[in-house]
């Protein structure tokens, strides 16, 4: 099977384990009003399987990148996609859990081109949205048994994804800190980001492996593979998040700078700058609002600087530790190839 | 054993339980800087085990009534207190991840007669405690197996609360409709508060029974007595928003009138009122804030229409539902007589 038709299946099976999870959740809920919020609605919408008159539509759900490691790292350790597919989608439900929480905490006004959830429905039921995603999550994983996973293997996973939650909401919290600060180095920095987003890729990979029977070393070296790759994964964000293109990203340019984030472009001229450079990015950093000549300030400082090549740089560093582990889990083909190209597509991907 | 001394029995283990979670949580955390928000501590507040400069102290913890159903159950279904004491702690932790959401979607300075996290650390970081909580909550639940519950049971056990957590969102996610709606009927109102209050203690007592591996028929009577004595418990709380005693409570008097929160005793009255009343109430409650005689005024139409008199008399209906159900359960003492004294004492409850 060719690669873009693995993933085609996947993408297939992988929208009915989350309609089905949404389904199930519903079924025992009460009835909502016509002046309720529709809470399972909502959840569809914001899953890009709804619009927001809760019209049934195929919108934008994102990379799926997360379930997908998922999947083909338990075929490359000898499983078969059924092994993981409800793993893949608990994973999956569990980024969006995070997502939903994500946007109240940054006041990010759009997420996948649509307006969020706490825009459309307020911060109370944005909360509320999230905390039943994170549950939904959850039902689908204890639902591998019915794929023939045992209880004890189920247990472990589960254990092991509350655990990685612990590692993304850590990260949270110190990125949520990082806003109000201007002295985050760049090792705080790799702290975070190893929470907030390679956790889960780590997970993603290791669950695979664990569904496919690995052994214990092949399941660590699954493990690396996703750790190193979604720390690259984030740092490529940080990248585009800069220089970005609006049309690819959805994102409106140099966004980062505008929101002020301290993401690792603007670390990097922090670590770099000369005295006179550290005061003048205080002074804008300082403004409650940055507008375009300061934008372009920034980014002058940001070329001066080389943080481009110096971020890309990492991002490369990254890519060829998560080479290394994937090649020390012995993984078996055509999977082995899938994740290797995954990883080359990642390097320069613009979206 | 005494009443007394089996309490403070569970709730020292519970404490050890818990102070365990959050122990086990920190563990693979990375080092908070003395810029960062130290998640764990702020949990550790939150749950009364420090004050907010972090310094270990014992603080009102709250009821505990939840965790301390499910060791009775366990109990009166013929199992031990160890057997529940990981379920129990799971369950007060989930309950404590409900509230840390609550207070910022009810805007809640004070909790436990002390700050909210909200309040003292912000809404975005307060979003994270309660997701950390909730998490912690179900590592405490998977911990089971150590006790001798095997992986199977602790699966259903993990499923089921994930299930319940649906039904507490859903309510949730009424109540916060509620507040912008003078047209809440008290059917609406039973529906929500079967999910946001009752759920939690239909799988206390539901747990309990499981972890004492009662018959289908004994769970199910258990779950019967735990759902309605949540609601009971409710409808008592709601009562004691209105004409509770401040000093008992911690809250102000009259503070659900204050906050125009769409609880039982307002509901009675609409649904009883003149129209000529009505409009009265419908002008108080689209007021941005009521004062001492809006209050008072508020009061006298729920003495007039009897309010207090017909929460009470609902508050009685489902306790006597709760004891119906207890009877089914054939529960065994000395743990009857515990569960018989706490339905008792619940009824006039004034903290």
């Amino acid at each position: 099977m060719t690669r873009g038709a693995v993933a085609r299946d996947l993408d297939t099976l992988l929208d009915d384990v989350l309609l089905e999870s949404i389904a199930l959740g519903r079924e025992h809920a009460p009835v909502f009003g016509p002046n309720d919020v529709p809470l399972y609605d909502v959840l569809a919408y914001h899953l890009g399987f709804a619009n927001k008159r809760f019209e049934p539509r195929r919108l934008d759900a994102g990379k799926r990148i997360r379930p997908r490691l998922c999947v083909l790292a338990c075929e490359a350790a000898g499983g078969a996609m059924s092994y993981a597919i409800h793993a893949a989608a608990a994973i999956e439900l569990l980024h969006n859990f995070t997502l939903l929480h994500d946007d109240i905490q940054d006041q990010s006004p759009l997420r996948r081109h649509r307006p969020t959830v706490w825009r459309l429905w307020g911060v109370p039921q944005a909360i509320n949205a999230g905390d039943a995603m994170f549950s939904l999550a959850h039902l689908a994983l204890n639902r591998a048994v019915e794929a023939g996973a045992n209880s004890s293997t189920v247990l472990s996973l589960s254990t092991e994804l509350h655990r990685t939650t612990l590692r993304i909401v850590e990260g949270q919290v110190l990125d949520v800190g990082f806003e109000a600060r201007d002295d985050v180095t760049s090792g705080e920095y790799l702290t975070m980001v190893t929470g907030k987003t390679a956790a889960i890729c780590r997970y993603a990979c290791w669950a695979g492996a664990m569904l496919a029977d690995a052994s214990e070393a092949a399941r660590d070296a699954f493990a690396g593979f996703g750790l190193a790759l979604g720390i690259g994964f984030q740092l490529r964000d940080d990248l585009l998040g800069v220089w970005g293109d609006q049309a690819a990203t959805g994102k409106a340019e140099a966004d980062d700078i505008r929101r002020r984030k301290k993401s690792l472009p603007i670390i990097v001229v922090w670590e770099r700058a000369s005295a006179t450079d550290r005061t003048l990015l205080r002074e804008l950093y300082a403004k409650p609002e940055l507008d375009q000549s300061d934008i372009a300030r920034v980014l002058q400082l940001m070329a001066h600087y080389e943080a481009q090549a110096a971020v890309q740089e990492q991002v490369s560093a990254w890519h060829a530790r998560a080479l290394e582990a994937l090649s020390d889990a012995h993984a078996a083909e055509p999977a082995r190839t899938m994740l290797l190209n995954l990883v080359r597509s990642m390097e320069s991907r613009r979206a």
